[in-house]
């Protein structure tokens, strides 16, 4: 595949894992993994979907407007930047966000996120 | 300096060059460099710069809100993720932006940018 097929296919994964079965993002991430979510820091799979799973809401809903990606290097990383939206339930207007991830293959052909840096845009 | 520090200053060069001498800004790219720039792809320092100093308006001010960086593996880069407002003249409202850098250390002790995608986000 294309990089941005992958990058495209990471990102629906990515997302959709993280509306229906948000535990499961632990499986994408490695002992190295760094994660900044709103500014704060966290590292390790087991740290990050710690935070990812007690987010202050159970249900949501993320709708996906651009992805970009890029090589990172000769060593087949590749760079995934993201801006969508993310519906909360009771919340009207849906919240605007931008993430980024830098993607790592794995031995067995597939990719983990070595880095995840989350933001809301405000308005 | 620590990460964080590298970061931010980076980022300061970077948007003072950009709103003060914007031809400038083709020292920070190098050959293999890579912008994606409102999903329009440009590769090489030359490229680069040909774009973002033929961009449709000569005076602009950028305005960070917050800077995320994280180390981006072994070799010394490192991963810097903006968010900001870019003002035009005649322009009543700021446009919200999102921006993320690829640092490679040189031999001289600096960095260049090796990936750099920039995207506004729209209301």
């Amino acid at each position: 595949m294309d990089p941005d097929s992958v990058s495209k296919a990471f990102v629906d994964h990515y997302y959709s894992t993280f509306d229906t079965n948000r535990a499961g993002l632990a499986n994408l991430y490695q002992e190295n993994s760094m994660l900044n979510f709103e500014g704060q820091k966290y590292q390790g799979a087991q740290s990050i979907a710690g935070k990812l799973t007690s987010l202050p809401f159970q249900q949501c809903k993320h709708h996906i407007n651009t992805v970009d990606c890029q090589p990172s290097g000769p060593a087949g990383g590749m760079l995934v930047f993201v801006s969508g939206n993310l519906s909360l339930p009771g919340e009207q207007h849906a919240l605007k966000f931008s993430q980024m991830f830098h993607l790592i293959p794995t031995p067995q052909g597939s990719f983990y996120v070595q880095n995840d840096i989350f933001r809301l845009n405000y308005a």
